[in-house]
């Protein structure tokens, strides 16, 4: 969707948070066993607990491409029970020569209608674009990512010294100009780099993994990741919410969970931002 | 596999071609539309017409992932009629943190049985590692693509002048040291990049697409891109041979096709290189 439109479905939520619907059968509550599709049935508890303090819901395409077709009947019966106004990221990192780019957004944005995508930069513009055309879809690239394999490339410093993140979150402003959908992914992991990209790019959305788990930290990430209005970017949490617990109090204490991460990033922003219509707690 | 149990294979088939099944319902032959499943008996047809003359078959996924579930099953069924001995790439380029790339890689070493598989390498070394470590398949990294956009990134000098995509051959030099798995992607429209990528890594196997359809040049494809030997290398070819015809004897033209493409490249290797067991025509 419009970078413009994604800030308001945000504002109405009063919402930065992203759940990551990263299914695991040997992590799912075990009550949830004797259920006839244990994984939908977890999936369905976790959307309708915490709908009400997210703006997104982001599914890794691989942990659904790796259970086959099952996997994608999962991941079809998943996207009908997640509400209207809240985006839905297919986490697939895809990216190809044009032509075959235009078949994975063929896959995501018109067989399984996701609101978003991920895309990896490496193979450019040509490749980026057939995704970008789908106006009312959002594509983050991935710009500096959350794991420790992101400096053997990405920091790389090319041509005048910039890192090549930078230039990667160069080129997606360029390309944001095409139609104002571009955004990107940049991991809460590099705190003191997601204020230099956010310096490159004032108005991108921002989707920021690794916070949680992955060790990021939150007050950082908020503060140097979100815009001067402290919009602009998902805070995007997966198993420090989904898989909080593994008793049949799964869903009460995701939902806590996701509501007091919420409350957290809303009272970061209220503090250290011009929140505008975010308004208070 | 093992590098050198690809070059064995190759030398057992006395072909570099590798033929890739972009299926595309819109331009198979019209006399196969009335099949009960037309796309699995063009692939079929294609299959059993040119195996002779093949060392790989890539199936590039975006086309199959896009027909939603009728897709991978037509992907399933399609594994089951490739004979033994020819090696399966899974044209996925993926990669992703570590956790989710050992799900991509469970998805097309383990559910599918892919010999290979292609890899971005964006994210570095922790998000490659997992299919790495799958010894007996091969992974070819994503270094230098054969699309316009290849210059976007790949062509940016770093550090010490050295373009990005010298880089990452040189890492996946490194990375092949873990198991003598591990090959590039080259793409065939950059032939002199080419040669200066061969000699960063002398011995890893190249996948090389677009001669043909994208207007790479075979001859120097053929003599910069393959070892010393004239081995370690797999030629791509999809559209020129899959698509030659649209009339019923497109499965007999894309035989011929292959068999002109494998002797072709043969003799280039036979005249320009030391091609000890690959021997004569």
């Amino acid at each position: 969707m419009l970078n413009d439109d994604l800030n308001k479905l945000i504002q109405m939520k009063r919402s930065l948070v992203c759940v990551g619907l990263d299914i695991d059968i040997e992590r799912i509550p075990s009550c949830l066993l004797s259920e006839l599709d244990p994984l939908f049935a977890f999936n369905k508890a976790i959307i309708e607990a915490t709908a009400d303090y997210v703006s997104a819901y982001k599914l890794n395409i691989a942990f659904y491409e790796s259970l086959g077709l099952p996997g994608w009947e999962l991941l079809e019966r998943t996207l009908t029970v997640i509400p209207r106004g809240i985006m839905i990221i297919a986490d697939a990192k895809r990216a190809d020569i044009a032509n075959t780019s235009r078949k994975y957004a063929e896959t995501f944005f018109e067989t399984y209608n996701f609101d978003a995508i991920t895309v990896s930069p490496y193979m450019g513009m040509d490749s980026v674009t057939p995704f970008l055309e789908y106006e009312d879809k959002t594509t983050f690239i991935l710009c500096l990512t959350s794991n420790a394999g992101s400096s053997d490339f990405q920091r790389l410093k090319v041509d005048d010294g910039d890192p090549l993140y930078i230039k990667v979150a160069e080129k997606a402003l360029a390309w944001n100009f095409l139609y104002g959908n571009c955004g990107l992914v940049v991991g809460g992991t590099h705190t003191n780099e997601i204020r230099e990209i956010r310096d490159s790019a004032p108005d991108l959305p921002f989707l920021i993994p690794g916070i949680g788990a992955q060790g990021g930290n939150l007050e950082l990430a908020v503060v140097n990741g979100t815009d001067k209005y402290g919009l602009s970017a998902l805070i995007n949490s997966s198993r420090t919410i989904v898989y909080a617990t593994s008793d049949r109090t799964f869903a009460e204490v995701a939902r806590a969970r996701a509501k007091n991460l919420r409350d957290q990033i809303n009272m970061l922003i209220s503090v250290q931002k011009n929140p505008g219509m975010l308004g208070q707690n």
